[in-house]
């Protein structure tokens, strides 16, 4: 048996089922690198976390308390848990990842709140659903409370949230009193899509808090909750302690963290995920048998190809989603270390598949 | 203002507060480095996360799982949940991790089971009061049901449960049907102190799970539950994903722990640092101002200090707790990145202030 | 100021909002009164309580555990919790009570599972619906578990599952291995509708637990869970003490059950109620003004009145829900307390106001 | 099979066990028959609930909000629930009843807060450790955060704070913020002996939530919240449905408490149970074989018998508890129903076994 360790990786990057399938930018790896060597104060009193929370206070334009956690699951989790009461409901979209993808992770740090799923279109809460949503029942103690509204930008289905649109959900949310929460698990590459500033697009708009994503768009194991309504903060540190999710050697998230957003990297890498997207639909434009669903607006393209298409492609290594919405529909996820060659080649395949 | 990013750490070493203000092991910075290159497969189903399963079933000596996870913490937590209902209790030493230093975090894992202190010298429970306590309103509805036993190796103030200690608290906790975890936040030097084999150590003796300390003793941000009862394995994964513990990059928490387990690597480590706290206590054994509280066995030395070396010696920049105990009684922490100088330097402090 | 004790009830019984406006049997008050005189053991260890369950015994025909709990939230949340764990959902209508007027106390019970709503006709989950759901994600730990199914016997809209409904539900719940719960809020009337046996109606077609209502027909204060699979026992036992729910003078809540259970009182209420439900149906038939909404199959009626004669009953003093669905539906609910001519009277009233 | 109903009562009246052996006091009785007549409003929002909340106002001098529960362990988890949050500690006394007697339900309702023993004679928390304990690792997000402090009144052994000592404790709890919490299962009993004015031993001694017991002293099921901070009414409110403690025929409970406030029948029956205790005690000390141990200050007795007098008593069918302290102390509890006469004869049985 051989003793040395093991590669998770592969060097094909055949990989379109999500952004988490990439590993990390090298800036990112050399800050680790970096952190290893020497000795810090534990649990977040280190220089770098500092540093951290004062980049995030500039990018957002105004003071913010920081958390970071070590998942995206636990960012939105405890979010939700400081801004609902257990007998609270949190509105959501019906297909928010916090709705179906985090295993009850809301109910539990909440103590039991109630998912309420809304509709519209590409993963994006409807206005006028919410408008009544959030009066529904209120102040009556056989039902839940309408207390907290949850919109993921950019959403599960890679569609952007306007600033108007923003704007517009957030007086909704904020004129009955209840707080906003933001899944920005890819709100980097929002931001990169929409040219609005960090600033508008959260706290401008009424956002609370927000769950800043980065393992998705180049960072290891490390993402954060920047907080607005900074009366959270202490309630936010209590939690994430006592979930777990205080790592005694925090420097190494927060070195992730800190080259993350240093020289806008995390702004370029998202440019370069929603470009490569962007390459990908042109691609797959220019092919009959393939139609586009929707325009991608961030990293990910919906698009239905024919069933012999999507075998080949499996068979030859590439992987990614199509079982999970009507027959022959495909998702496709850039990401910031997909190269204009792995979307070249992907778009290759599908051309000789479809020949 | 500059754009570069930050540097967490000192040059100096001179924290002997804990072993988590080290760095980690170049090892384990190496396969980190490695896991960032490439794609991998998410959520632990890449091939990195299946070595270090087949690693610590080489290790333990038989078919175990492993669940991964980004703190001692949710470690505990995670095990304890699984092993108790949330009308059990809890029974573990006074002294604990779990009691005083999680913020409650077993008692959000479980869902409100109690913790019952117990007592007993060096924070090793005394089996005596465990055999009471095991049975202590058993099956009485109006009382929380003795559930499951949590023993710290070593324990929080460097002790360790020799192998027969371990077999009688074994015993009395399986005889009336409870269950057995450790918390094994420095499992590695405990083993490297007694010479007993890691299964000898566990689940030969009862352990059901074991929190299997990784961080403190050279990794970055991973620990394992090592699950000798693989019953409970799917409830622990369900757990893990909703308490926010399954990270979407794994590898790299797998990296670390397949780098640690490398060549034996968590033994040397620990056998580093067991010696560095022996170099020390051997030091402090020959300055007759110095009082050593009790016998390092692992990599903690207890002594009380005359208060002008306290004081000069925080002056100097050495940090560590000394305000927690009796006036002028305080703890010092070895690790596996401490050198013999940095020892020998701390000594001549002390010699030069005792003077 | 008088000292005298305030009398809560009205003579009018112009209530026809809920059976719950009703008081309690004239039987049933009788076995309180001769509870209160006297000694007797606490937290159910009274004879009276072994009696209820020997009742139950018989009427379900075979062994059975009771639980006795003062609300039918506590029997619904309380059961669900034994029967799913934190990481489950739970199967139901997304009309039913425990989805919508429990304030989540189904959530705070099972420590934050997640209801999961079906759809169906008449407040009846529809099998196949039910059947894809019940394998919906299972074993998928980014997504929450299929665990339990739980049907409202008689619905929240008065129908009643017919016994081969029962056994369908039964047989797509238990062949994937999940748990079946029924909320018998109002199961007198569905039996008293059904003609079917009580033991066909619930652990025949594969039911674990039962909340056997009692307080809408005919008690005071309690109502029981009657515990077909008895390895649950033991964790109800301490669920309940755990929740507050275990009294003290357990003797006056098993009073009023013992009183329910014996001469058949509790279908002899039921079967008053539905007749009255009947009578009031009929008399609507007859009034051209009035569209009968469904057939009433317990004590629940639907209909759809003309705006000026709700308006006309509410002024004289009528009760009822009215402003929860379309305009002009009207629900009117029947109780064993409900006399012929209670009935009489408000159709005359409506006879009046259609003139 | 006889169809009668059952009676749980034994017309002997040798329960010594516990005040929850009694059963209801006529004028309670009376008022539950009243009740059951006609329609009333549910969940509260009839006449008698109205009417017990201004007695309530009345008897403690103020504005309060009356929550009414069906069970002491109900009211008690509610009130630590709404005055700590999750990772919060109550801070109690190591006998008290929330401590040992209830199975877990404050950790249950809080969601996993954490209960911090303090010693202190008769039950009675000691004003010197609570000052340290209100203090201990406050603002440490490792440690669970000094939130409530909760006090028995009278305690679990039958002694009474006085109001200096209240007024103390009282202090020592506001001064750094915290919450006060009374559990006053027996709070008429020490009322009775105090002569203070309830205002005066709760919310002027800042009291801010009260378990106002009555289930010991004279009714059969309810049991009250009394809400002097009534910012809290309506979270308690939810958390109330929320656990299944909102019944529908809530008129029911509330006829209980609207009889027990009428004419000081509270005060009555206390000073009853106070009188029996003190001609048992009388009668006790005159027998030389028996230690009286501490003086009784409410209805609670402790002594030490011999062993074949505790034998011969049992034998009697005298049920008393024992077992639960050294051999031979043994505790007699006297309620309002316990008659001179059921003194007399247990003071001439013990006469009898000691001769």
């Amino acid at each position: 048996m051989s003793n040395s360790t093991t590669t998770a990786t592969t060097t094909a990057t055949r990989m379109f089922s999500s952004d988490n399938a990439a590993g990390a930018s090298p800036e990112i790896v050399d800050a680790v690198v970096r952190a290893a060597a020497g000795q810090a104060s534990p649990y977040g009193s280190d220089t770098v976390t500092a540093e951290v929370r004062r980049r995030l206070c500039e990018i957002f334009e105004r003071d913010v308390d920081v958390l970071i956690v070590s998942t995206g699951t636990a960012a939105n989790a405890l979010s939700l848990a400081a801004l609902t009461p257990p007998w609270g409901s949190v509105l959501c979209h019906r297909d928010s990842h916090i709705n179906n993808d985090e295993c009850g992770a809301p109910e539990f740090y909440t103590a039991g709140a109630k998912l309420v799923p809304l509709g519209g279109d590409d993963a994006k809460i409807d206005a006028a659903e919410l408008r009544a949503a959030v009066r529904n029942k209120a102040g009556d103690v056989h039902s839940v409370e309408p207390s907290v509204v949850s919109v993921t930008q950019a959403t599960e289905t890679g569609a952007v949230y306007t600033l108007d649109e923003l704007r517009t959900l957030g007086s909704v949310v904020k004129e009955p009193g209840l707080r906003f929460h933001m899944d920005g698990a890819r709100f980097a590459g929002a931001v990169a899509a929409l040219g609005a500033t960090p600033a508008e697009l959260t706290w401008r708009a009424g956002v609370d808090l927000l769950s800043f994503g980065a393992t998705k768009n180049g960072t290891m194991t490390a993402e954060a909750i920047v907080v607005f309504d900074r009366s959270l903060t202490a309630e936010l540190s209590f939690r994430a302690k006592r979930a777990g999710q205080l790592a005694s050697k925090a420097r190494f998230h927060a070195a992730q963290l800190d080259a993350y957003l240093t020289d806008d990297l995390w702004l370029r890498n998202a440019t370069h995920a929603n470009a490569m997207a962007a390459r990908l639909q042109d691609g797959l434009k220019a092919i009959p048998e393939v139609d586009l669903l929707g325009a991608a607006e961030a990293n990910i393209v919906f698009c239905r190809l024919p069933q012999q298409v999507i075998d080949s492609l499996l068979s030859e290594g590439y992987v990614f989603y199509h079982d999970r919405w009507e027959p022959g529909v495909v998702r496709l996820v850039a990401s910031f270390a997909t190269s204009p060659q792995d979307i070249d080649d992907l778009l290759d395949a599908v051309r000789r598949h479809t020949a």
